[in-house]
């Protein structure tokens, strides 16, 4: 069992519900409509790389994705691709905006427990009304003591959080699925971080682990969390 | 002067510093793109119908209007718009996010001497990384207490806000140029209210002032609040 511990925080997207399969099918469903102009791998590294140029501009989430899809159908095809097949492109992201939230097994035992012995939080990066409208969908909402949405899980947006909670990092645990976003920075303020690691992941999240030797626990599930805490 | 506030919050968009010119001047620039389909007053009014459309999609931000341009240009032209113009749609909002942050005169010695003596707070929808790169680049945030990007600025919205500064709606003060967002449920929970109308109000912003019978001061500009606070 963990001493101190007040704030249990969460991550979203691939920690208490699929995400990441959702962009997956959607760049599955671009490469075909790119198929005249680019093969499959070519059409996914540019669509990656566009995105990573805009993540600056446009930060997280769908909206920025469908944005980043069609500045990457104008650049492969010359601007040659059909205006109807960037229309597609648009329903592609109305159908991922309006996609039902499915909550990862064992999701909701863990927050009924954990939510009569600590303070849950829910902290995520992403599109402020699309994250909004998840965490109402998920029914998760009544165990949560607050929601922040991020425009960046870096250090400095772990600090404000804590800050805002009122709490010391020695009484702040963070669950997530990356380590780069949720695990990391967390632990390099002295606070205590699971990694619960999920199928897929987003090449931008990818971390070597190996340049995190120590200091925050890995486990399987988010009901094995009931174990430690 | 008045007693017992010990929270001003701003809104920011219009406020604080110009935002709607963009917005005006973006669908001048879209009217002349969609000259070959629409003329200037068909092509704004079905952008505004599809903005509002999406708006529970979509959510506030220039993201969300990039897209409903995009979407706008394909009904009109039935499809036959021109890649290419699609491409200038998503340059004019990349412009826009690129744009500097112009203080509206007075804000900042507005800012510098109610901070001595109150908690200054920005409360403001649309889009999180956006917003968070405006208030960056206009240099208010060292006045600042905290900083809420809301979803919709509504009764909800503003309970919720009140409840984590941990302030009674009596201690409580709102500024800016919309009586919808910023004025009305502020009103409604028993806080105070300063209407600053700003020169362009978008459509969706507007209100019928006779619903408002009382309940709020209206100032000219932002360095009056230096004579009621």
């Amino acid at each position: 069992m963990m001493r101190n511990i007040k704030i249990v925080a969460f991550d979203a997207d691939d920690t208490l519900w699929a995400n990441e399969d959702l962009f997956r099918q959607a760049e599955e469903q671009f490469c075909v409509l790119l198929a005249p102009y680019a093969d499959k791998y070519a059409a996914k590294e540019e669509l990656y790389s566009t995105e990573i140029k805009n993540l600056p501009l446009y930060g997280y989430g769908i909206k920025a994705f469908v944005l980043s899809m069609i500045e990457t159908s104008l650049k492969i095809s010359g601007n040659k691709i059909p205006s109807a097949t960037i229309g597609e492109m648009i329903n592609i992201g109305r159908t991922m905006l309006k996609q039902p939230v499915k909550l990862l097994p064992g999701t909701l035992t863990a927050f009924k427990t954990l939510s009569q012995k600590y303070k849950l939080v829910v902290a995520t990066k992403g599109d402020l009304l699309d994250q909004e409208r998840k965490l109402h969908k998920s029914g998760l909402t009544k165990y949560l003591h607050h929601i922040e949405i991020m425009s960046e899980k870096n250090i400095r947006g772990y600090k404000t959080l804590m800050a805002r909670l009122g709490v010391m990092p020695q009484e702040f645990i963070m669950v997530g699925n990356s380590l780069k976003s949720d695990i990391m920075p967390v632990v390099k303020l002295g606070a205590k971080a699971v990694w619960i690691p999920y199928a897929l992941t987003w090449q931008h999240e990818n971390l070597n682990t190996g340049k995190l030797s120590h200091g925050f626990i890995k486990v399987d599930k988010i009901e094995d969390l009931l174990k430690i805490l």
